[in-house]
């Protein structure tokens, strides 16, 4: 057996994905469990992504006329309770508040006091609370639409747990919008969709498919719920964010209704559509590799770290200084709407190690700099989508001008790579039993990493359901704009109208 | 009796203070109750106000070393208990999750199911998840300092409340931070006092005072905590932000230790440091008026509100386009770290309903616009600052190159207004009775407006407690940078080592 390459991260994928996965949280310094169970602690860098996405997706929300607001953390039960399938969806694992202060019990510990007239939920999703507001707000056709963005922590009590991916609670944004007509409705959840697949090609660097969900998938309470898939490195979907047409459930519930032109009552359409720090989870396992996080610059905390090199005390002062002022240069550079983000390591640690860490972190752009460089005016640089042993001398003047295309280079570079292995590990198939052999392990080396997306005429129903569950599978969604001709059902034999993409999904 | 004008709130400040309040949040739709006890809808301007106030804040924070992450919100009971004073002051005011899940009960409606081994507290402050946190994160003085904040929401049982100034859940951020020297700490804590303090004069256009708060008004656990005290116009106090210096008292509790460059095992120093959607009532109450809400110009959503104003179908294209193209050059013009924020009100609505709409909600600056202005290439120009029927013609031209100075302006005679008027209501005392007089109402016209900030010499102690609350008063801060020589009580006769400021508060 050849001798492997020495990985900052073990495992690497193949031998342990999951496992993987948890050590590049780690070694990243993204999250990690906190003693509440189900809860995160979201670490800075890990929070500096989050910000990075807010920050971009806020302004994309408020380019299509979006304003933000802020409802309440707490659902009355008979809310909740007021839409069927809502509440079958969320009531079996949500916090409850029961009591509203602590006293001293017999034992002289405290106990939950002052019981509460009615329970109250921790939001699991604002539907229902917002929809209790906006029918205050809607009277006439002129009210309309409502274009309310939330950004919020929600709560929804999971049982497995893992960082990012799946944990009790997490931070997300919730759109809730409502509209006079079905057809705006639509016509928003459809622009929802494509800003989120907007912000995962363009930003994450994020192949994604949008499509339609098919029933069993659909969102508690919508009509129609639209996701937008990424395959993860293991070839597992993630979705990566929902817009739901809601039609009039939700404001049938809580009677939103108003007054048309016409002077005829009506109730109105609502749409909802969120993504939440599962991003984040999305995008470590797009990128990232066996020595850590990659990110892609354009929501890099930093782009470029400079990290001064020297041997002798008195080269110290010189060499920082050099850094600084190439940092300065640097930072008057422009990428991505903003400015190049560079920071200077200059702290008592050996440069060896400052290096590592920042591979782990995923830095786009390292830049080595000791008196040799200083010499010579050039710098030292790695990029963090090629190998860590790929370092090239660059003339300081070069890499100035050049630093915002290199990053865009990186960036584009993530996407193809992300791109080129999802269309490998996607196939077509017309019969069940090739595309349950796709879904078989077929290398012992790797045991989590298999299958991927496959794309197959279906029916919908109990007897589908009911396959895909044997083995694991779910649907993921019928692309949009697909544009086939009808075909047989892979699993029933019955006609089928659409192909559906399946997998197996985080 | 003269004539009164007309105003846009009822009822006046000077008639109703407190209803005037609700009356201009309301007017303003900055928030309103929201149908679960306690808590607020913040609509889209009054969180726009709150996104203004953070982007200015956060940028604050960053440039003295700090970042973001996020912690849980939720906070086992056991460890709220850790720290005695802490518990005592949270515990008979919090929001007890017991349970997991809702299931179906008896009669068929849904009951709290799936009983937690321990409650969970939803979290009224987060010393405590931090601090166990924090423990895990420091060994060695290495790991030192630790400066963080968070950007949350948080829950405190508050039985009467009122929109932005007291609700069960508010928004907020806080700063904690882990040193390793008390010097550190204690500089730390001033620092951000000074950050609070430069963010309300400079931002808010509130002047503060900035002090440490007496023993009876500290935070639970708390050595010392420093606050920023401003004076509303009914001359009532307002904690506007808050800065604890925790000593070792946190780090005691959750055991937050490391080495120290000699070896030896030490317990940490931390601090913490908020503020709230509070502030926006601050606003509200520093700078407002009887027609609603005045806004400083740095924290304003818009800046500049363009009102088309025509009278025959066929001038609307051309008012309409021109203000357009007015806007697009006004957006050009930097003011305070970013671009004029501008609106073109294009909106069917008669313009004096507009115009109308822009003052109650505190629009800086108003243009209306009409053909006939366009034909003189001007501007008709109303401030927000000034009376609603003092408008003025300005060439375009002029305006354009002007506005940023008239921006800053408001922004400044807003403070100097609200200076003035703290200066006049403040004053020293030497004796109690005098004190007491003057918060005894003078005026039967304006019930709920009198007294003001009281500087007398006092001690502390049950003694002193006792007369304050007997009449309504607070002792406010010990102002920082009094130097003044010691002198004698005003409760007790006592020998005081310095005056203290005594108001009735929020």
């Amino acid at each position: 057996m050849a001798k492997q390459p020495k990985n900052a991260i073990e495992p690497t994928r193949a031998v342990d994905y999951p496992e993987w996965y948890q050590q590049v949280v780690k070694a990243a310094e993204l999250a990690e469990a906190s003693p509440v169970r189900g809860c995160m602690v979201i670490k800075p860098w890990g929070y500096a992504i989050w910000e990075n996405i807010q920050a971009v997706l806020d302004r994309m929300f408020k380019d299509t006329g979006h304003v933000n607001a802020y409802f309440p953390l707490f659902i009355p039960k008979s809310y909740l309770e007021k839409e069927a399938q809502h509440v079958e969806g969320f009531a079996k694992e949500c916090a409850v508040v029961t009591h509203h202060r602590l006293e001293a019990g017999p034992d002289g510990t405290l106990v939950p006091a002052g019981e509460l007239a009615e329970p109250l939920i921790v939001r699991p999703t604002s539907e229902t609370i917002i929809g209790e507001v906006y029918a205050k707000w809607v009277q006439s056709y002129r009210d309309l639409p409502i274009l309310i963005n939330q950004w919020a922590n929600v709560v929804r009590w999971e049982m497995r747990t893992r960082l990012f991916l799946r944990t009790a609670e997490f931070l997300w944004q919730e759109g809730h919008t409502c509209h006079a007509t079905r057809e705006e409705a639509e016509q928003e959840t459809l622009q929802m969709l494509d800003v989120y697949a907007d912000f995962a090609e363009n930003y994450m660097a994020m192949p994604v498919i949008k499509g339609e969900k098919t029933a069993d998938e659909r969102f508690p309470g919508a009509v129609n719920t639209y996701a937008i898939e990424a395959m993860m490195q293991d070839r597992k979907a993630l979705q990566a964010g929902t817009s739901h047409f809601l039609g009039q459930n939700f404001s049938r519930a809580a009677n939103i209704s108003f007054q048309d032109k016409d002077g005829a009552q009506q109730l109105a359409w609502t749409t909802s559509w969120g993504v939440s720090t599962r991003l984040i989870g999305a995008l470590i396992m797009t990128h990232s590799d066996d020595d850590g996080l990659v990110l892609p610059p354009k929501l890099a905390p930093r782009h470029v770290v400079l990290i001064p090199i020297w041997r002798k005390d008195e080269e110290e002062a010189q060499v920082v200084s050099y850094c600084q002022d190439l940092a300065k240069e640097l930072r008057q550079v422009e990428f991505s709407g903003g400015k190049v983000r560079v920071e200077v390591d200059t702290r008592d640690l050996r440069g060896g190690d400052k290096v590592w860490q920042h591979v782990k972190r995923g830095v786009p752009i390292r830049l080595e700099i000791g008196p040799r460089d200083i010499a010579s005016d050039s710098v030292f640089m790695a990029r963090r989508d090629k190998s860590p042993k790929d370092k090239q001398g660059v003339p300081r003047a070069e890499f100035v001008a050049k630093v915002a295309s290199i990053l865009q280079e990186i960036q584009d570079a993530l996407y193809q790579r992300a791109l080129a292995y999802r269309e490998e590990h996607s196939h077509d198939f017309d019969d069940l039993e090739s595309m349950l052999a796709f879904f078989t392990p077929q290398n012992a080396d790797k045991p989590e990493i298999h299958g991927g997306f496959a794309r197959a005429y279906a029916t919908e129903g109990p007897e589908v359901q009911a396959i895909l569950k044997q083995h694991k599978l779910t649907a993921r969604c019928i692309p949009l704009g697909a544009d086939e001709p009808p075909g047989t059902c892979v699993f029933t034999g019955k006609p089928a109208a659409r192909r559906v993409i399946f997998a197996k999904a985080y």
